[in-house]
């Protein structure tokens, strides 16, 4: 199997987009292109969820492969719900590694708003089992909600702990000009105050606004290439060098355990085997924090914690810029935003400016190996990639 | 790059089908996994188009990952227009031609007929260009129809070879249980006769009724295995040769002669490069006749005759069973029926029946080597495959 490099990158601030889907995807490709210093590709995947319906446009491929001027390319789009960027990386490593493609960029998009938020959270939902939980209501708000009561009557998380991943992502995004929140809080404003229940009403409770990321527009983009082709356009030499996937019963109530996120720690299990790395090797890491109780979650895991510690290390800070284990420091979906076809490209995006050490203001010094974690489904479709710096 | 052959096939009877979009999916997977004799997948890719949109469904990958038990296997879906199938296809190749994966599912599926036909009419156009098509009301009838209308005026082809196509495929028809049509026509009853008008109106002069394939349900699946499974599993080994993928305009318009259809001829030029054969070495073909059209056009560019004589060669029965090149022996799409995303799953689904002398009162005699060309957009995003018996 042949080495994957990730030779470019781009992105578009992730917010409210008033540019069609296809722009806002080859905005984002254009700058991958340029980073890498290519202006052909063999093949082209774009990762989107909803755009069938929320914008009636299919065939996105063809659309953003004529737009950017990279015909005769092959292309197609990736639908994997929330997991689509990385589930696109996949197909795209495999397209390289295989020997077939050289060149392959990766597109991920969403345009969210398009829609109202109503709207929005039904598209979402639609990712739920048809019939045993779509059909009755259920949206993604009201899983991890179940998900975070769960959680904290087995583990002793709180709803401080929940508002302290709010607060650190959201802050992080300060520092990260593409986000979409620009917006400081506090849990003095967001929980300790009389104007809390005001500021942050239960959306569903236990989670509340703060727990969750906001509905936006966007898109990143990734260029991956052979290890020749790494060479000869002299980026800095970033190998994906992991790519775990694992799916979990697509109803959440048919889980034995339903606070464990099996396929997040078989996806991650996968990753690590393949990069012969493990929890304990990785500098900076992209956790999938659609709402807050996913990123304590999921930091165990991945491994980082032991189950059921993720919030006590939380409350020590190890997982702050500085800390031992440093997660979404640009902002997470939480404080970037989460166009839901584009957020796996965007961990990626975020891991590489790491790697490269350009992360400016929130660079996890001395970072030569990361880790993105990119969640679909409520927990039924997990994809784990693994970055290591070599140059 | 390591050779990736078909161990399994399976199909649904293409009609209007009262079953979860899910279950159409994975009753198709379900034959060919028994008909590989696998009952573990290390990936599935399912091909659809319109799920988010016409099923309110998204997330397929993991759905069906789960309906058929095959838990923890990475999953996602494909969209690619009517190409979806054969993108899929690629997809699992290079899933399985990395060394990554050794046994990977490919699953087409769509159920189109959960909404009526105006509204699927208007689901496929929005693989058109959103700013110079779409929003003007083109829809595939209409690109259809004035390709058809420009090729006859240049090349001479009549009302009449069109529906010599579709008196052809909807015949061949008969010849397959999971066909869509299964009433046979003549040229005298949609053509000749005072009836004839009444039969066949125009659709989009110069198209008729019949001159378009119907809206259907349906799915396909295929099992891509690497060379060691293949001969574990003990199937005919059939190898997926050649897979050629090309782009062009999204906006016909653009183009610089409108009756070339050069994603095709590119498409099917690289798949023959990839597996070291000619048009003249294939024994059995599967082409995109969503529109009688299409066929005629397509049989050109890849190959089989000169630019400008398909229909001549069509005339003369070239084209039938028997002839010097069969296309289409199992209906196409005219005949079996078009569910979009399984298309190209079903076209290789039918080569492979042919290749291993499976095709009954359809089987081209001795045919060792097969095409099947998936054309997506109007010829915007084409991928051919080539497959050979190797035992």
């Amino acid at each position: 199997m042949r080495e994957v490099y990730v030779a470019g990158i781009g992105i578009t601030t992730f917010t409210r987009l008033e540019y069609p889907l296809v722009e806002i995807a080859s905005y984002a490709s254009m700058m991958a292109l340029k980073d890498a210093g290519v202006t052909e590709v063999d093949q082209l995947y774009v990762a989107n969820m909803g755009a069938p319906r929320v914008n009636h446009q299919t065939a996105l491929g063809s659309a953003v492969a004529d737009s950017l001027s990279l015909l005769p390319a092959g292309a197609a789009a990736i639908e994997n719900g929330p997991a689509s960027g990385a589930a696109a990386i996949k197909a795209g490593f495999q397209a390289v590694a295989s020997g077939m493609d050289d060149v392959v960029l990766v597109a991920g998009v969403e345009r969210m708003r398009e829609v109202n938020n109503l709207e929005a959270t039904d598209f979402v939902a639609t990712l739920t089992h048809p019939l045993t939980e779509y059909i009755y209501g259920v949206t993604l708000p009201s899983h991890a909600a179940m998900f975070a009561r769960l959680y904290m009557e087995k583990y002793g998380v709180t709803e401080r702990h929940l508002a302290m991943v709010g607060v650190k992502n959201q802050n992080a995004a300060l520092n990260n000009v593409w986000a979409h929140l620009q917006q400081g809080i506090t849990l003095e404003g967001i929980l300790d105050s009389p104007e809390a229940m005001t500021n942050n009403p239960y959306v569903a409770e236990p989670l509340r606004f703060f727990d969750a990321c906001p509905v936006s527009d966007g898109g990143a983009a990734i260029i991956l290439v052979s290890k020749e082709k790494a060479q000869e356009l002299g980026r800095p030499m970033i190998r994906l060098s992991g790519i775990g996937q694992a799916t979990d019963t697509h109803a959440v109530f048919e889980r034995e355990e339903p606070t464990d996120l099996l396929a997040v720690r078989n996806a991650a299990r996968a990753a690590y085997d393949m990069s012969g790395l493990g929890p304990e090797d990785i500098d900076v890491a992209e956790l999938h924090d659609a709402f807050t109780i996913l990123e304590i979650a999921e930091s165990e895991e991945v491994g980082f914690f032991p189950k059921g510690e993720g919030h006590i290390a939380l409350e020590k800070g190890e997982t702050a810029l500085g800390g031992k284990i440093p997660i979404n420091v640009g902002g997470g979906l939480k404080g970037r935003g989460h166009p839901v076809g584009a957020t796996g490209v965007a961990q990626a995006w975020e891991i590489v400016t790491q790697l490269r050490g350009d992360g400016e203001k929130r660079q996890v010094e001395g970072a030569r190996t990361g880790l993105s974690l990119n969640f679909g489904g409520f927990g039924n479709n997990v994809v784990c990639l693994t970055f290591v710096r070599e140059d």
